[in-house]
């Protein structure tokens, strides 16, 4: 599946205000290695590339294996063959206070590169220039996410209409990505958590091999991943009647959930976000049970920033892709998890996440 | 599915084998970080977790949500569970000359450890000590692979049943994926290739939605994983008659391959190995088409060491896990690539693959 390839120029505007960044860090140039960055900037898909940007100049460099896909991909930067040596050849071109990506680069290959660099230049770790700018997504990459998301709400359609008693967590999650899988993603965003009953308690189940009971709740997380870009959704479903005890839990967490969707706009701080759920569910006894925070970014990776926690500072953004997922998780009992994707505007979200949130019973 | 659990003496023996390691090296301690690496030694499987060996002690770390997991799993380790700062808990039990695995720690988190080590402590970058370790497999680790090989090997009968004229090339690689995971396999050890024609002298082809025509070469290179083990298997199969230059070529990288398998024992040089399937493709005229080494480590990773390959160094030891596949990729016309995975003994090879090498044709 691809939808509609970006403009040229909405790719090269990254870049502009890569420029912009580095001029506020007094950098002369940054040497961009990790590999969805590479992507995000250049549109360069293959396994082995970077790139170098200055005021004046960019460059992508990749080995022969890559080179026709480089040519038919790469948009805005001068592409050059690397040699054997390709870190050589990076640590070559650098000049003057050069950024480096520290969270990338190993410190061996930090040691080759300090080897080659020429006299004068010098090695500035950069942080996550990049990734701050991949915070806020442009309409192609919110193309990109919406038909992912789209694609895993048909999967949990059809995960509703085949239902879910008396098959096992593994083969819910392994029909689930299939399912997404024919329909054009190029995968699914993250091996998908299955978690019935009790497993539902732990945040990072893996599905089990065991058969999914009635009358339980069950945790499914998932995602598709359409052009390098991820969704991320969870439902908490029912397998027939539940207690009254089940019942409220997912109605404090759906009401929680729906209270920081519309609390998640631009201009709000990301702590404030998350408290306005986290309130909620201390309010209803349950504080100690929600241990993870609110959300986080969404794009290129299914977990990025900006992250919505109790602990996280800053605001949000027009543009951020973020998840809101409250959760109460009762140990030795049951989990509950309501997530959606949405696009940060100066008012509503755009919700990208269309399957319903009342609680779905399904045998 | 799950082939036997390793014994834990077994397990014990690799750390064995490091602390005489880190004795030779001149280190007090080894800070283990990667997370392969962490598995291989410990036995864990989760997404974050680190270890320090010293000649006394065997500390593992992990977080809150892997108590439970690390507990199950880690075999002859002393489990630490880390507060929210993992890598400060981790660099204050550090003493002496601390190893670190350069390879695989950032320039970040460096500089990290640094500032809360202990006075007298030293971080000391290590190289890839565990990786060396690895590629000696133990029983365990080749019974794994040999499942998988397995695994794969019947996904490989199945599409010659299946047949592929008139398949995409992704339904193609789509299908034996399911097929290795319906009968057990976590997942695929990497992406299929499925490359017919002249997409087929591309080594690293991406399957397209193109149909398989009849009469061409259709090289596919896949795997399994089974119990975190990886195999390696390639075949080039007919879709009908071809032309004598195609056939001929077949013959040939057959040929090469057969020799080069005979010459995969304990002792032998790797370059020299390569060099027997090199030495068969140039005579023949089509040394530049050859452009690839003939084979690599596979393990927890599917490309591990030993590098068997012109340009590496050392010999094989018993019990590597290597491929030999040498290959021949006419430009604009077609591939040809056989390879098969083999643990090396003092005398023939070990071969895992089972699947047929001769020329099979399928519509």
């Amino acid at each position: 599946m691809n939808v509609q390839a970006p403009e040229a120029a909405a790719v090269e505007a990254r870049t502009d205000r890569l420029v912009a960044r580095l001029a506020e860090q007094g950098l002369d140039c940054l040497l961009v290695t990790n590999l969805l960055n590479v992507r995000y900037l250049t549109g360069f898909t293959g396994t082995n590339g970077a790139c170098i940007v200055t005021p004046n100049e960019r460059l992508f460099v990749t080995d022969f294996r890559y080179v026709e896909q480089a040519e038919a991909q790469v948009i805005g930067y001068e592409r050059v063959e690397a040699s054997r040596d390709m870190l050589g050849d990076l640590a070559g071109r650098l000049r003057g206070r050069a950024g480096f990506e520290d969270v990338d680069v190993s410190v061996a290959k930090h040691a080759k590169l300090e080897e080659k660099l020429p006299s004068g230049a010098e090695l500035v770790a950069a942080g996550t220039l990049v990734e701050e700018l991949r915070e806020v997504k442009d309409a192609s990459e919110v193309a990109a996410m919406r038909a992912a998301t789209d694609l895993a709400d048909a999967a949990y359609r059809d995960m509703q209409e085949r239902g879910l008693v008396g098959r096992t967590e593994r083969e819910v999650a392994i029909t689930a990505t299939r399912a997404m899988v024919d329909m054009g993603a190029e995968g699914p965003s993250f091996p998908p958590i299955v978690a019935s009953g009790a497993a539902g308690a732990l945040p990072h189940a893996m599905p089990r091999d065991v058969e999914i009971p009635s009358g339980v709740l069950v945790v499914v997380d998932m995602g598709a991943k359409v052009d390098g870009y991820c969704s991320d959704c969870t439902r908490t479903f029912a397998t027939g009647p539940l207690d009254g005890d089940a019942r409220e839990v997912y109605e404090l967490v759906l009401r929680a959930q729906e209270e920081a969707l519309a609390a998640t706009r631009a201009g709000a701080e990301v702590s404030a976000v998350d408290g306005v759920a986290r309130a909620i569910i201390e309010a209803a006894g349950h504080g100690e049970r929600f241990g993870h925070g609110l959300g986080h970014g969404v794009g290129l990776e299914v977990h990025e920033g900006p992250r919505v926690a109790k602990t996280a500072s800053g605001s949000l953004e027009v543009g951020n892709a973020v998840t809101v997922e409250p959760g109460v998780y009762v140990p030795g009992e049951l989990g509950v998890r309501i997530e959606d994707l949405v696009i940060v505007t100066a008012g509503e979200p755009d919700v990208l996440t269309g399957f319903p949130k009342d609680l779905v019973t399904t045998d």
